[in-house]
């Protein structure tokens, strides 16, 4: 069986809601970032980056939300959840690739820092800029989600992704009102029963 | 046709073997960074992030790496380019994400730190600390790369990126003497002929 390691308001949040759309079973496991659980023994064990998510398989760990959303569409193609059109796919990957590559790194600077600098001035000043950067990577998608999803007529997992990381916004200093479409958009995925199932097994 | 743009050395070059490996036709141009090419009107209006490697194809304008990798595999199944099988297919995506959105951006630290920092001292202690960044978030692909190739028993577009990103590995500070797995299998992709002929492409 699956086994998905997770934490609240993280990442992970867009495997869970994965899981849940594809209506399977898995075992669920939402670590405590507050008492550091990620940089246990027992966790590194699982993730030697020592992040969320994880996904353990009976054919090995996989780790980096691109895959595991791609893991579970190919695992449960019933449930449609990724484009199986060539072009409507890779609109999905290059969102999910956006999310992953250039989004969520800018978040991470804003109390994240202390990942590229040791310096406490350099760290506060990756703060300061953060929100900048945020914004500037999320008026992409802002510009690109002209129709109602991500990729092509139809929900896929990216919009499951870009749902998880426009959470963030607010506590980013974004005002979602200068990102309507994406405001929007977080809506219409919040409104589905699986994302609601996820929130709940995620809150505990 | 397909119409790739790329710049030298860049990461679009996984993109230019990809192609290559698929042994289709497509047109290049290799845009010239030391003349700010990146960012004209005319390339932004193709790529608004202002970034190579950036895809025109018939149905539209694709970015991001991975999502370039997946549509030329897709369009190309003959090739047989990436993974099938779900596992083995998550873990090349597994890969292409790592490198998409933990070691490159690392390595951007080191000379592009004004994405993130205003500050030049902020900006100076981003490029001191990148090399240590790079090379915590290659270990983990050093310990990952037990077999002949990333993902299963046969090459994928996923050796064609790390080997791109392997190639940054000297101008980074890195001793590849410390990543063995990852040097010889630097030498592994080097030596294939579509390789070669990207590279004999890039250089014009
Ligand atoms: N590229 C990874 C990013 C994983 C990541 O950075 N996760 C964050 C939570 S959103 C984390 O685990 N942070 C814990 C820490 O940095 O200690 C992915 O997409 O899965
Ligand atoms: N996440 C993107 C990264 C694209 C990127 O940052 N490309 C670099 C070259 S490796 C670039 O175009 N830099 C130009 C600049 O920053 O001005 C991808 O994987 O395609």
């Amino acid at each position: 069986m699956l086994h998905l390691y997770t934490a609240k308001g993280t990442c992970g949040r867009a495997t869970l809601i994965a899981l849940e759309e594809a209506w399977v079973g898995y075992e669920l496991t939402v670590i405590d970032f507050s008492k550091e659980e990620q940089k246990t023994p027992e966790y590194l064990a699982i993730n030697p980056k020592g992040r969320v998510p994880a996904l353990v398989t009976d054919e090995g760990v996989l780790t980096e939300t691109p895959a595991l959303l791609g893991y579970v569409a190919a695992t449960h193609p019933e449930a449609e959840l990724l484009p199986t059109e060539p072009f409507a796919r890779a609109a999905a990957d290059e969102m999910m690739a956006h999310l992953c590559a250039n989004v969520h790194p800018a978040h991470a600077h804003i109390r994240r820092g202390h990942r590229w600098a040791d310096d406490p001035a350099a760290i506060a000043e990756l703060t300061r800029k953060g929100p900048e950067v945020v914004e500037s990577t999320m008026r992409w998608v802002e510009d690109k989600l002209v129709g109602e999803w991500v990729a092509g007529a139809r929900y896929s997992l990216a919009d499951a992704y870009l749902f998880t990381v426009a959470n963030w916004m607010e506590g980013d200093g974004i005002d979602m009102d200068t990102l309507p479409r994406i405001r929007d958009h977080r809506a219409r995925v919040a409104d589905r029963p699986a994302t609601k199932r996820a929130l709940e097994k995620e809150a505990g």
